[in-house]
């Protein structure tokens, strides 16, 4: 076969491409031999592309473990410290940025109170006063950052535009990728903070690993998310996991009647539902009571989502999910009735931080593809925008 | 770099998957330089490529249009000719088999009239003369198919097993794949018969080129598929666009309700509904009354799964749907409250042969996987097992 010059620079990009997502894949430092088993490349292809990742910065040589005897083959990792993101949670009660690095952990967080009343301008301010703190502890600048997603109650469209949004009369419209990369240079997305929290649990959280999964917010404002394939399922016009809307479900209401148990008497609305779930955990027949007929309605809308998708597991978020102890099992016997199958039903483990690191974990699938994207063309990666 | 002779042989099974799966992709046959603009391989390469699946079959030279002037560039088609795929309905009604092309263009189909009450035994007796049939009408032999999709009514799990069916008794756990795998050698998958009318709607009929879609199956036995990405989603149990199960969506007993209107009077079971839709037309105002609380049922499971997924199209299939004239204003009338956004609704276009192009198409898709699932590995593709 006659091979061009460029036939052989396309071999050469497919073999670093190849060589670094073999090693951004990996749990653990893989040795030579281990990369050209898992890229199917000779030994003299592999040595050359992992002499070329380490002169870019991308990858680095582990120490052998101490205590270690003889001389063992050299082990290579991605650097997840090669560079950072940001995710960030516009939400009603708080604002909330997270830096991490490459791998989804956190290294640094800020937070900003703020209320439904804050008004649109105010809580575009607390955002920035969220990443100035999360961007001063971790020591980096806005420039420093590879992409940034930020996270929104309400529907968000496909432009990134919060479309829809029941309880903050003057954010609907708001431009929130226009408003942050006023100040990021890099690249922004703006998504539904269900979907959000949804990814986050897939990536680092209760769901890992799992493909097909229904993710439920439980609260006040009780919303979901569905991902399949791995992936956030966004729709025609990003307006998944809207079932709530049907008043079928009564999930607009269902929320405000468990609160209306009289064990919430004196409770702040922040604190209404706790107090019922803590008086049902505690055996008071009517708080029992007030949280089945509450399982009822989120288990109709969950059915449906159910039956629909046959997702292997639903996970259980928002504040609510603080009270899985006693929700979860209530949830699960209204569902029997309706289900085929009843799903594997798991709370969140990620708690308050999910929104904004389902933010880090987006931009991270963005940086990703950009990482790949090279791939069938003839160039090569791009090397870290900033080495520590 | 150093290049090993296992480097080239991979490079060489790249350009030839490449440009095998540009031509199998193209709508219209391909000049060696649209090739070389697809695939970014160099004219040489490209030359190489073309000669060898010239060679092998996969593809053929397509004759210049009549009356071209001067010498035009050679073009090259994918052989969809090259081999051939079933695609089997094993309805409660009917056995419909047909025999298409790489294209999934029918070429030849054998039915056998079934019945409700026919044994599972005559069920697959039926299945056999069905297939011999269109075998005998296509010219080929058994051992010449490449690969056999059969549909089911009810629930098929993800080994192939038929795990629960409303209607006929002694069809569940029936092993499709095992009975027609007695005499057909190639791959055989077994699949729910709504799962397979939707994707035959995807790729041959209204819904073609659409990614996201869910399909009603409107008749007796209402059910749903769903199409996410170009693919079916089948679930973790298999168990999806299962809506219908939830009492609460009235799907189970719509039917009978609607064949239950004065205006079905004196027709047999089958003619029912037919009648009461033909009368709406008509205008009788009792059957007009009947067809809308049909279709507000159907709005509630179909809302279900529409504001879970928000799909581009809804896709009307199954007998009622050849009375969408009528049927369909309503459904959208009695959506509309429920959605967000009302999504495009059309009636099938394949009509009674699409659970068996379906089955062709999924066939298809395993023809594919097996045509390409060398990429990577340092072999090249198998020659079509048989060639006209």
């Amino acid at each position: 076969m006659q091979v061009s010059g460029g036939d052989l620079q396309w071999l050469r990009q497919q073999n670093i491409l190849n060589s670094l997502r073999a090693l951004r894949e990996a749990c653990a430092p893989l040795t030579l031999t281990e990369l050209v088993t898992q890229t199917g490349l000779s030994r003299a292809s592999v040595g050359d592309v992992v002499a070329e990742l380490q002169q870019r910065g991308w990858i680095a040589e582990v120490e052998p473990a101490p205590g270690t005897l003889g001389r063992p083959a050299k082990r290579y990792r991605f650097r997840t410290d090669a560079g950072h993101v940001l995710g960030i949670d516009v939400g009603v009660h708080k604002v909330l940025a997270v830096v991490t690095d490459l791998a989804g952990r956190t290294v640094s967080s800020g937070r900003v109170a703020v209320d439904r009343h804050t008004a649109r301008h105010e809580r575009l301010e607390a955002a920035w006063r969220a990443i100035d703190a999360a961007l001063v502890a971790s020591g980096l600048a806005a420039s420093d950052l590879w992409g940034a997603t930020a996270g929104s109650t309400g529907v968000v469209n496909r432009e990134g535009l919060v479309t829809r949004v029941d309880d903050l009369p003057d954010w609907p419209g708001v431009d929130l990728a226009g408003h942050l990369g006023q100040r990021l240079p890099c690249p922004i997305t703006i998504e539904n903070d269900s979907k959000l929290a949804a990814l986050a649990e897939q990536r680092l959280g209760v769901a890992a690993g799992v493909r097909d999964l229904v993710y439920l917010h439980v609260g006040r404002r009780p919303g979901a998310a569905i991902i399949l394939n791995g992936q956030l399922h966004h729709g025609f016009s990003g307006a998944t996991g809207e079932v709530g809307l049907m008043e079928i479900t009564g999930w607009r209401t269902m929320a405000g009647r468990l609160e209306s148990c009289p064990a919430a008497a004196g409770a702040s609305p922040q604190e209404a539902a706790r107090f019922v779930f803590d008086a049902a955990r505690a055996g008071d027949p009517e708080a029992r009571a007030a949280v089945d007929v509450y399982a009822r309605h989120l288990a109709l809308g969950t059915a449906a989502m159910v039956l629909t998708l046959d997702p292997e597991l639903v996970v259980l978020g928002g504040g609510f999910s603080r009270s899985a102890d006693v929700l979860l099992p209530a949830l699960n016997r209204a569902l029997e009735p309706h289900c085929l199958r009843l799903p594997d039903i798991r709370p969140s483990t990620l708690g308050e931080e999910c929104v904004a690191l389902g933010g880090a974990c987006l931009a991270l699938d963005h940086v990703d593809e950009w990482l790949f994207s090279l791939e069938g063309t003839s160039s090569s990666p791009a090397a870290p925008r900033r080495l520590p």
